[in-house]
């Protein structure tokens, strides 16, 4: 189904970003950015003070024209959320006003649900200085507050853009969260491995490294434990032979 | 144990950010802004290029001088790094280089755990034009990759150093996802509000609007769950209470 798609997909079906009463071009072009860092490309902008088209943005946008090329122009906030079904208004303050309040992270998740459904979304922003005016956030389903540190929570434009879309991203992300970069080497498999060990270990029996007898199956576990845990590549293994070879090497030459 | 404390308090016991080769005053005050959003204060300069301080960083920092002001000055990365026990180099681009990957969710956790064991623990961040050096990333543990839009994945120094560390801030948040702020105004209890329903009902009974009567439970079931959905508190009930007296009167009037 396309709406299933949708949600899986976190390029398609993202809310748009509303702009109130945006101040600095500059600004609008670093929201552009952040939008298009987290696949989103749907922007609307209230009343720019500077006007629109405005050079300072694109400059400011680092690459992301194509969300600016598409922005489009309202005269005011009910006419931008008009095709809306429903609406996040950011908000780093407490309003003297009865309110849903949701983190962006689960509003990601409803928001993933809501493209599912073929629902618009559209978050709100407020200018720079002041934020958003209580008859705009009258206007909105919900309030998005960011959790973060009480004492100094105040984030600029772009990086609440940023917050809030990196969690829509991240929500249909299928990143795993930890992995081992190898760029294309083969990891050793276990038989190159314990051949590996039996070289290191017999080279260290020659060595008398290995020494006394009782402790040497000890000793052999922490190397053999030190080696697993470097998650060696077939490359890594000729590299360590390698050592093996020219350490044996040095000593005899001593 | 302090470290369990630790481990719940995001404001304690994180991560120091290390910048190298930090280009912008500009941008190491938007940085130690971002950090302190997320409840972090540790933070190293290694050759800051225009020298330190710097006017233009506190001017950037909106406030988040208590960052700046403890700022580390050294020499070169390694030396920045001596005392840590875990490394994480962040990097928006792959490396030639066969190393751990972490997401910025999953290394909160384990920055959560190592504050809880009393493991120092560094995040690197690269000058703004370039990125890590290959030299430095080879002297982190794992590299730090932000899950964005492949086709456009690039953050600037300060939205890298707020994503990470508001992974951080969340690990350790207990903030529920969704709720009601009710401005300390107590919700209705059931009995006020089967008592604003009893009166709803019978307003619209006298005024001939629950007709036919087989349709009147399908109608009073719907009418109950919107005023339900609403979540009403003691206020909204005595304001609801006004209305259907007002528009009676009118009607009345009429």
């Amino acid at each position: 189904m396309a709406g299933t798609d949708k949600t899986r997909d976190p390029i398609l079906g993202g809310p748009t970003v509303v702009l109130v009463d945006p101040q600095l071009g500059e600004n609008i072009g670093m929201v552009a950015r952040a939008m298009l860092n987290c696949g989103l490309n749907k922007l609307r902008l209230v009343r720019p003070r500077d006007g629109w088209p405005n050079p300072a943005a694109v400059a400011a946008a680092a690459g992301a024209d194509e969300v600016l090329d598409r922005a489009k122009l309202f005269d005011d906030t009910a006419s931008a959320i008009a095709d809306m079904k429903h609406v996040y208004a950011a908000s780093a303050r407490q309003r003297d006003m009865i309110k849903p309040v949701v983190t962006p992270r689960l509003a990601a998740g409803e928001m993933h649900a809501a493209a599912g459904r073929g629902d618009a979304v559209a978050l709100l922003f407020g200018p720079e200085r002041s934020g958003l005016t209580n008859d705009d956030v009258a206007l909105a389903d919900s309030l998005l507050a960011v959790p973060l540190n009480p004492a100094f929570a105040s984030l600029n434009l772009a990086q609440a853009v940023l917050v809030i879309g990196y969690e829509w991203f991240q929500a249909a992300s299928d990143s795993e969260g930890r992995w081992l970069e190898t760029c294309g080497e083969p990891l050793a498999d276990k038989a190159e491995l314990v051949n590996f060990f039996d070289r290191l270990e017999s080279a260290l029996d020659d060595s008398g490294f290995l020494r006394p007898p009782e402790k040497r199956r000890g000793m052999v576990r922490s190397l053999r434990n030190m080696i697993q845990r470097m998650t060696p590549t077939d490359q890594d293994l000729r590299t360590l032979h390698g050592v093996i070879s020219a350490l044996q090497k040095d000593r005899r030459d001593h």
